[in-house]
């Protein structure tokens, strides 16, 4: 017998007849003799219909009231998968964010788990009933409905697996786990039967979409054993686990990308103490994330070239609070691009091996790619290139990494 | 200043044009100096969505998460009226039935309200902050949500009235108030300025669907003063009031008509003590309601045949008990009818007037309608007719009983 937490996205979860396919998964596991806690999102396309009609109701929407509008669409998801697992004799009730309780902080929108009272839901496991629960919400101090983001279901199934020691966190989704690149760019694209937290951490903020980046920092803190797998097919996923687990362990992992990128260079920055607060002080206070950065000294020696992205979200407002800046500053000219792309080959391996950087640089060079910025973290290399260049790239270092599917 | 409870229900907050419509309305009730209460049903058409995919998911849905699914379809339309009346400048914030609380009994699909307890709420009325609350829902003493059945925002909206001791309880709906009868079949129907309680009820119950029955009961109870008018148009509407403060009360103040009745007959039941029971226990124990009953001495002398109705949803469930209990009644013939229609004259003013009834028969008669029950109350005569007189019926009613307009 072990005790598992299953969770199952908007895609899974989309009509009825997928409701029924994942109570029919959640079944077999019970019927395995597991006790088992089900985590569902919003049927597919919910969540965004929701969202759509708070930023209707008012672009500059209360994110409190945001949170009561956007959680609705998990509730019903949990009553109606419940529904069906009891016409299927598995006995079973809904669990919403504020019955469990899931405590969170107050930052609506985005808010972060506090503490999951499960005690109530073991009690039930004893009796040999399934928990069904809201994925993506919880409840603040004061009682009001909260949100972990979007893709925060993720977030809310490894929170309430640590929270209920389980032995292991299944997220099942739409693809069938992790891959070494995006296959629907690389043909030769492999499943990954483990991945190490750590890479898992990386792949997931360089652009793979397969989980929310904070459940898989969640899980490397609180040791959850995670799979990713298929809703719809019975076969094994990638297993997320620690480094130890892992006895081969290839040098680069897996290749991520991101298009959520936009670049700004300020040219002839005065190259002066305190140059860099000026320009990044502002735009944090504008709570604008910079990514990758770059300083160059300027052909003159006096100034500077700085080079940055942000995401394309907030390209536009980072743009606005430069040019309020420009006096204060002091630059020539602020250029901008957001046709680019940001790759980045990701692998615990590098930790031992030198040589990856450069292994990714020439093969860029080979096929005549410029790089415009490079970052580096110890199990990473990103770098940033022209957007049109992205399916090439992606194949040239997954050949060049001999990454490819024999 | 006054404090007033406001209700909208879902036509009224179909979609963000209306709900900006129903936030001017209470816009202007703050800027009038009174604290207000804001109740709000799911957008039109939510509900009925919702219902069907707990059918959908099983037709023996279990009722408690049935409650979870549907009493989502509010939780959205608070939070957009909430945000809606802050981008208009009026303080607002949501509130759930769980949040309020209002608590309530553990029938789920059909709660009754136990409590409410309106100390933060009315806190925060002095904050000047409107409240904004989803009707239909409550919470059992367990921590689950309830739902007080189809129509049960006006319940809400008047037990909310009844708990903050509100000045006035307005029921906004797409119809400008209470007419003597359906505008839409009699050309020539009046709105009332005022009507009873006791009518109120009896109208509602008889088919009316201004208001739900239990709503206005609650209402009477609680000396609630109700309102009901049109959300679309800004001219008063019907006040729903005491005895005492109508000062000419007509005899016959309106006409309801009820489709929603199917006629059984049990022809040559023995004609013995017990009967009734041996009948009428099967369908209370099937939790089916019995309306209109008539019992006539058959031809023979021995047996009698009984007639009486119930609604159409039930009606389909009372032949199958009935034909199962066929050997201890031991009727001899069941007979069904779904085309007939209740045609009911109620009014308060027939306590102190005869010839009520009469009157109905003759204008009925007049026109070769044939009556195939009657049952009465002190305020009250209803009668079953076929249901393809149900329009000359009302027609000649109404002007029978002086009630057309100039």
């Amino acid at each position: 017998m072990a005790r598992i937490v299953m969770k199952f996205g908007g895609t899974s979860v989309a009509n009825l007849e997928r409701i029924r396919n994942v109570a029919a998964r959640v079944k077999k596991e019970v019927e395995a003799g597991n006790e088992v806690a089900v985590i569902v999102s919003a049927m597919a396309g919910d969540t965004n219909r929701l969202v759509a009609l708070c930023e209707e109701a008012s672009p500059l929407y209360d994110l409190r009231e945001y949170d009561v509008v956007v959680s609705s669409g998990e509730q019903v998801t949990i009553g109606l998968l419940s529904i069906v697992l009891q016409s299927m004799g598995v006995p079973a009730r809904s669990w919403l964010g504020w019955q469990i309780p899931v405590n969170t902080s107050d930052a609506h929108g985005s808010a972060r788990i506090q503490s999951i009272d499960t005690s109530d839901m073991i009690r039930r496991f004893g009796e040999g009933q399934v928990a069904v629960v809201a994925g993506f919400q919880g409840v603040d101090s004061m009682g009001r409905i909260t949100t972990l983001g979007r893709g925060g279901s993720d977030t809310s199934a490894v929170g309430l697996a640590a929270a209920l020691k389980a032995d292991r966190c299944d997220i099942y989704t739409d693809v069938d786990g992790v891959y070494t690149t995006d296959p629907r760019i690389v043909a030769k694209a492999r499943k990954l039967d483990k991945i190490t937290y750590e890479e898992m951490l990386e792949m997931a903020s360089q652009g793979a979409k397969v989980l929310q980046t904070r459940s898989v920092e969640l899980a490397m803190k609180e040791g959850v054993r995670l799979q990713v797998l298929s809703s719809f097919e019975e076969r094994p996923g990638t297993l997320v686990v620690d480094e130890g687990e892992i006895v081969e362990q290839e040098i680069v992992s897996g290749i991520a990308y991101s298009r959520d990128e936009a670049k700004i260079t300020l040219r002839e920055v005065p190259d002066r103490p305190g140059i860099a607060a000026s320009i990044f002080g502002p735009l944090t206070d504008a709570m604008i994330n910079v990514d990758m950065i770059v300083q160059n000294v300027s052909a003159t020696g006096e100034a500077t070239d700085l080079t940055f992205t942000v995401t394309k979200a907030d390209f536009n407002r980072a743009v606005e609070v430069l040019k309020g800046e420009e006096q204060t500053i002091g630059y020539k000219e602020l250029r901008a691009d957001k046709d680019v792309v940001k790759v980045s080959v990701i692998g615990v391996g590098m930790r031992s091996h030198a040589g990856v950087a450069q292994r990714m640089f020439k093969a860029l060079a080979d096929k005549g790619i410029n790089i415009q910025v490079i970052s580096t973290s110890e199990i990473k290399v990103s770098v940033l290139i022209a957007e049109e260049y992205t399916e090439l790239a992606l194949r040239s270092l997954h050949t060049a990494y001999g990454l490819d599917a024999a």
